[in-house]
């Protein structure tokens, strides 16, 4: 019997819906002369949550993973609905812990919750839907040739955290902030609002940033050079003592919550100083070309990327 | 270690939520001048699926009962999001199954679906968002001395076939509509649609009609008097040949999406018309006193309805 992989059951169900639409982060739709921008992300305990991760992390995060997908897009979350699996059996200190997470992150973020539903389950299943209004999307096909490519936020640290959570040794500060990659990841909510205007091209890198890549690459029908790794401080020394490829890490670890983009260099300078206001971290790595693929093209690695990323049931 | 029920749950996150308006069907907000009206419902495999069931109707189930919610309401379904949880190792027939489930309930009912996101777990988990518009949101709190209480449909049926697929006995024709309530039951969203503007109260059944009276009393502040019990053809035979209290199976069944509302005595002839046309049952139930609490007074019962519907993890 065929067992299909996720991106199967998406062309299954895009068939069956009729959508004909190019995959974006978000939906949308046009209602009474608005356009309404939605968003819904499950977080399923034995998928997505470790085992040493607390509740009030995990439902912080559930939140934070629908966040990025606006962040993005450029696009405020204004409204939200949380439906809950709950296995019987579960306490109140953890329900606390669970509502806790929610309701800090919905402050966090601004985002009104109206409600949702709750229901009973084998595992905690935590369901966040998103909503806001928007005049303009910022889609993933629209990078030109000479556009630059830019991240916010370093890549590597939750590939690593998930080493270490495996056994691996790392210091002390390096292994803090791999942590907190997987425990209480932030968002560039407010980066993403205020430069999203200029973004020709964006998606949300929780995928892995090499799929990212790619999908921009492929929607936009152009070729990405990149000429610079974006690896956070430390992961290089992470990768070299462990023994794993730094591209390994950078490239396709997922669930890093930064935003992916490219933009005309005429734009560049005004980025950074958007950047600096915002205090998130930009870093340029790479530009458009005419052609197709993502390429690497540094110091120290030149040849096309490989296009994996995370992919549930497979 | 105190083990909180679905109640209690509810209660914490809307705490939490700073959620003080009284619990409805669907949540509304205002966005861009038009109020958005959304519906998250979740089918969990373990508990709302019963094994005899297809994944088509599951599928179709799912939509169905988020639809009830919004044919309480009067409100169209216009677009939705469905956020699949999958097992590893699912076929590519059961998918087609899921997704001809959701496409089929999605023409059936007219609603766009936009898209939606794809998890691994441990069991199946389907979480359908609805969303419309509207420019009025029947409460359940606005029944008035002297309105009648009326039903769509008839009750009993669900309950009566949980105990059948139990192993309880019944006749072919009792038998047959029994299971189509459980695995194809309908909804009545045109009648819901075209009648709710003369509703003072309403709400979807499908917690148990007893639960359900109990919501638009209290919510009301008013007092319920039955003096018809709406049990479908068959049920009171039933009950007798099983060995079971006719109003267990009426009130207390729960999972029917008929609507259960209030209206003033002078719209009774439009709701009568307004049901042949839309092809509908509709029995009236009931009444509206001051007072409160839900009273059963007919030929053959009279007392207080006890207060008692699902609730998950009890």
């Amino acid at each position: 019997m065929k067992k299909p992989d996720e991106q199967r059951v998406i062309d299954i169900l895009r068939r069956r819906f009729g959508i004909k639409d190019c995959a974006d982060d978000v939906e949308s739709c046009r209602l009474d002369g608005s356009t309404i921008i939605l968003k819904i992300d499950t977080m399923v305990q034995s998928t997505d949550m470790h085992v040493s991760m607390n509740l009030k992390d995990a439902a912080r995060k559930s939140v934070v993973s629908c966040v990025s997908d606006f962040a993005a897009k450029g696009v405020k979350p204004r409204f939200g609905l949380v439906s809950l699996t709950l296995p019987k059996g579960i306490t109140e200190t953890e329900i606390n812990g669970l509502a806790s997470g929610l309701s800090q992150a919905s402050k966090e973020f601004g985002i009104r919750m109206l409600g949702g539903d709750t229901n009973q389950g084998t595992e905690i299943t935590i369901s966040v839907v998103l909503f806001g209004t928007a005049r303009r999307v910022v889609g993933r096909g629209g990078a030109k040739t000479g556009d630059l490519v830019f991240v916010t936020g370093p890549f590597g640290y939750t590939a690593s955290g998930m080493r270490i959570l495996g056994g691996a040794k790392a210091r002390g500060a390096f292994e803090r902030s791999a942590m907190r990659s997987i425990m209480r990841p932030s968002v560039k909510l407010l980066f993403g609002l205020r430069a999203a205007r200029v973004f020709s091209a964006s998606i949300d890198s929780s995928d892995g940033l090499g799929t990212c890549l790619y999908q921009i690459a492929g929607q936009s029908r152009k070729k990405i050079v990149v000429d610079k790794i974006p690896a956070g401080p430390g992961v290089t020394e992470f990768a070299r003592r462990v023994g794993v490829c730094l591209e390994d890490l950078v490239f396709y670890g997922g669930e890093e919550f930064e935003i992916v983009f490219t933009a005309p260099k005429s734009s560049a300078d005004a980025l950074a100083r958007c950047a600096k206001t915002c205090r998130t971290q930009l870093t340029q790595i790479g530009h458009i070309e005419s052609g197709s693929g993502v390429f690497l093209n540094t110091d120290t690695i030149s040849g096309r990327l490989e296009n994996r990323g995370w992919r549930h049931l497979r």
